[in-house]
């Protein structure tokens, strides 16, 4: 199957879940954005749960280390965290294991899982161990929490709105994918202050990413390329496959960078971000009105349709 | 790997995580109990949580149907809501899929799941879905919520205490172990009208789960062999491989009954049980001060000293 009928096979397979699962009045939002927003705590507060997979062989291969599959692991779901403006707070940890995976391993994998725990004050609360018939996989769920107000949803984006992404983007596969760092502290700034409108984080590619803004949003986007913020890594992967290095960061997935949107006309905000965070800032385009369309502008008076598609999961 | 030998290795590996995960005051009960007990509610409620696999080879073979599967999926989780007394929320769901595993069988895993899910008027939430390199396995966690001074915890056991179980042990393989009903309303009830003192749900096997509440309560059991509610699986079992009943009863996993202590003078509530619920309950012995020792009477003045062990996870 090729990667785009992946994509949609998947997307479709969502929706599906998504209808059968409806509507209550407790569950603030559901399936379809980066956690799940609940009633449950004080009054003016929400819940945020999330979880993410890392498997053997789709996640990371044989060449990383336990410990960089521990951190990983929890670092995923605190990005979706981070991509809501929220604290997180608790984690559970699953584990299947195949035969002859060594007590010495597990102990890594949860040093690298601790190690970023730390960090961020995040408690391990359970988990469940069971046997894998072939490969490790693992899911570590998180539960945090957030001012009911400050939420911020993939659906706020409006026409005419500022689209900025932080960090550098694509070839994360030669190593960023494990080693990068979750825009926590970002990403609650951008929600407490009330800046972000509409929020989400890079994992499957800045172009489907910023799809699935759109799509929760109904609204379309245009894009400059220049303004794209390309990583060195995008370049490397360049030179070997001859790919542009903006293609790469628009389609690369595992980035883990925060994508926004904000009202256009608030950005007095960005110099603070700047004095404030060690983290590269960059508006690269504006919302449109046209529904789920990207355009992208080489900045030579070219305008090019682009489809939100990014990594396949399967 | 023996089994008595896996069994040491998994709780061992989950004592070390234990010791690992440290305390936090916002942890009332991390890694050690059917559920992780979490303040973040109102001020008198907890959250529950808990997470459970169900593995393609390791908890269902090709024989059982996707519907099942999902059901199975959801079920376990919400019998350890039930054995904390608890009532269940939330939840979500992560699948791993093999190559060529249809989206028509994804919708009756969900159909299976959802069935169930409606039964309790529980919220599928969230999840997340990836490529497995070999079989089906999936995860499903909940969430939970109760008054936080009706908490049923595994340490509460004191010696003197009666020991407790619902319906009828052993041999689950012939079905029970996807057919079973989560005792959502038993565990409520018991723990709102405090009477249970500890309560765990019989997943590893009756030795094993009363183990696991000897341990954390630092005491010891004594059971009535003749007492022990033997299932028809159980004596089917014993015709085909000559292990007793008692001994399936004792040592099969998956149940999913309820196991309970209560105090010796609090027992006018048994009536009432019968009365309400349409589910067996079985007075099977008491608890001793003698730590983690489980001592089996056989009614002709024989005690036997057996093994907290039941089945083994990996």
């Amino acid at each position: 199957m090729k990667k785009n009928q992946k994509k949609t096979g998947e997307f479709e397979m969502i929706r599906r879940i998504r209808r059968m699962a409806g509507f209550s009045p407790d569950v603030l939002k559901g399936i379809g954005d980066d956690t799940a927003v609940l009633k449950g705590g004080p009054p003016d507060e929400v819940l945020l749960w999330t979880v993410d997979h890392v498997v053997e062989g789709v996640h990371f291969d044989g060449k990383i280390n336990d410990r960089a599959v521990g951190r990983k692991a929890l670092a995923r779901s605190l990005s979706d965290i981070a991509a809501m403006g929220g604290k997180a707070c608790y984690a559970t940890v699953c584990l299947g294991l195949p035969d002859g995976f060594s007590a010495a391993r597990v102990h890594r994998f949860y040093e690298g899982f601790f190690k970023l725990a730390r960090e961020y004050n995040i408690k391990l609360v359970g988990g469940d161990i069971t046997k894998s018939p072939s490969k490790f996989f693992s899911s570590v769920a998180v539960l945090g929490k957030m001012p009911s107000r400050n939420v911020v949803l993939r659906s706020g984006a409006k026409p005419g709105d500022l689209i900025f992404v932080t960090g550098s983007l694509g070839g994360s596969i030669f190593g960023k994918h494990v080693q990068f760092q979750p825009c926590l502290k970002e990403g609650q700034w951008l929600a407490e202050n009330r800046i972000a409108t509409a929020m989400i984080d890079v994992s499957d590619g800045l172009a489907g990413d910023l799809g699935h803004i759109l799509e929760e949003s109904r609204v379309g986007a245009c894009l400059e390329a220049s303004k794209i913020p390309v990583s060195r890594d995008a370049i490397k992967l360049f030179r070997r496959d001859g790919k542009s290095a903006v293609k790469h960061a628009l389609s690369d997935g595992e980035d883990y960078e925060l994508l926004f949107t904000c009202r256009f006309s608030n950005t007095g905000w960005v110099s603070k971000f700047r004095r404030i965070f060690d983290t590269n800032i960059s508006c690269i385009g504006f919302i449109t009105s046209e529904k789920k369309e990207i355009l992208l502008h080489d900045g030579k008076g070219k305008i090019q349709k682009i489809f939100a598609q990014g990594y396949a999961h399967f």
